[in-house]
């Protein structure tokens, strides 16, 4: 590469950079603010079917569905010069810990609802909770098979990387309608009759958590939609070597590496 | 054009028009399901200060904020051969129909709060309805001042074209947020208890409709991101003869038309 074209490349990715930063900054307080929020003002964490088990729901959904989430969406953006293969294996374990922790979150808040025999399920935000959970896993599943596993043909990829492209930003977008959605919720189960009203500080920092959250989601949208900052397609060699990679495992091949 | 052409254009669009034929079903379905959700279950519509008033506003903000406003969103995918600035006025006009709702489904809220002495805007639902609202003002404003009033320069639209693109997408995103999350406070005001968790069929209509909101929104996304359904950017002459159609207002030009 000329070091013209380097020059340009290095204007090109100064924003990115700050995006980056900012993203992170957001992030960061985000998973705070709801840290703080649970542990100082709803009770705190306990493995007991009570409401502390039902704070760790919160936590893990935020935790899982955005943050890590939405960290595993930078990745193709921040991890340029690194292998592809590597880049593919750190978004899937950023996605891999994600599942976990919203595993963690589910079984907390249906544990509780089961302790405290409050039904599953008829809210609008477990509604859309759900369906954006069975959403990441199909998304996870076929993300898996298409582009890590070998053996998916060429024309399978090509076809399937925009929809992977557009569900990711909309799986995201399903998720903070979920957090916003649960943490409003929350607030009006908290203070029964005008307590939110009166905007008491636990009420300002969940609002507070809520705004930031909102501002993480489109800082991330807004770097994964630009093209400019899009990681350059795999360069034939490389793709060549994902291939022999693959081979072994796949079966098809005779390379050992 | 050669034939050729034409007949790969109009095999790429039908994909386009399928999609368009989709989001057009779903946007009528979910403002039919608010009103009969509002005018079946919810008491019906008056302008009177009662809850009858407040059920103007989610079926105000529904029908301007994301019915109105997906429809403005289409207008360059759908308006494909008509002249560009005809496309503009369009989408100009639809999102001052849009803002015209807004503007109704806020004062019936307003009123409803003053009348019945509730505090406004504490709930999180609140601060992300009125953030929402503030940046499709601040959108409609630039978008007026830099695409359709004469003397913005070309660097300055074609700087601002991307970022009015992107926060196109988002304070849609930011609508249904605000939706969702309206939606399901209502349902917690009105079924005080355990009622919601029944689940009758008012809760059952308002929870599918918060479903089919996100779907037509989704699918307004995706027609709008999908670079190949694109409207292609205004040839020379077009562009030529915008500004010639401009020219007598801004008063630099001697042209009559």
């Amino acid at each position: 590469m000329s070091s013209l074209n380097e020059l340009e490349d290095m204007e090109k990715l100064r924003g990115l950079s700050w995006m980056v930063a900012l993203s992170q900054g957001l992030g960061i307080t985000m998973v705070i603010l709801m840290g703080v929020w649970l542990n100082t003002y709803m009770g705190g964490f306990a493995w007991d079917g009570s409401g502390k088990e039902f704070n760790l729901h919160p936590l893990c959904m935020i935790c899982g569905m955005v943050f890590l989430y939405g960290e595993a969406a930078l990745v193709y953006r921040v991890f340029r010069q690194t292998e592809k293969l590597k880049a593919k294996i750190i978004h899937a374990s950023l996605l891999l810990l994600a599942f976990i922790a919203i595993v963690v979150g589910l079984v907390a808040v249906f544990q509780f609802h089961h302790k405290m025999h409050i039904t599953n399920m008829y809210s609008l935000h477990s509604w859309f909770g759900m369906i954006t959970v069975l959403l990441f896993c199909l998304q996870f599943l076929l993300g898996f098979l298409s582009f890590l596993l070998p053996g998916a043909r060429p024309s399978i990829r090509s076809f399937y990387l925009p929809l992977h492209q557009f569900f990711g930003g909309g799986i995201l977008t399903l998720a903070v309608i979920s957090v916003i959605s649960g943490i409003n919720e929350k607030l009006f189960f908290k203070y029964k009759g005008t307590g939110y009203s009166k905007l008491p500080a636990s009420a300002v920092i969940a609002n507070v958590c809520g705004l930031v959250t909102i501002g993480f989601v489109l800082t991330i949208l807004y770097i994964i939609q630009k093209k400019e900052w899009q990681r350059k397609p795999a360069s034939a060699e490389e793709e060549e070597s994902l291939a022999i990679h693959f081979q072994p495992i796949s079966g098809h091949g005779t390379d050992t590496e």
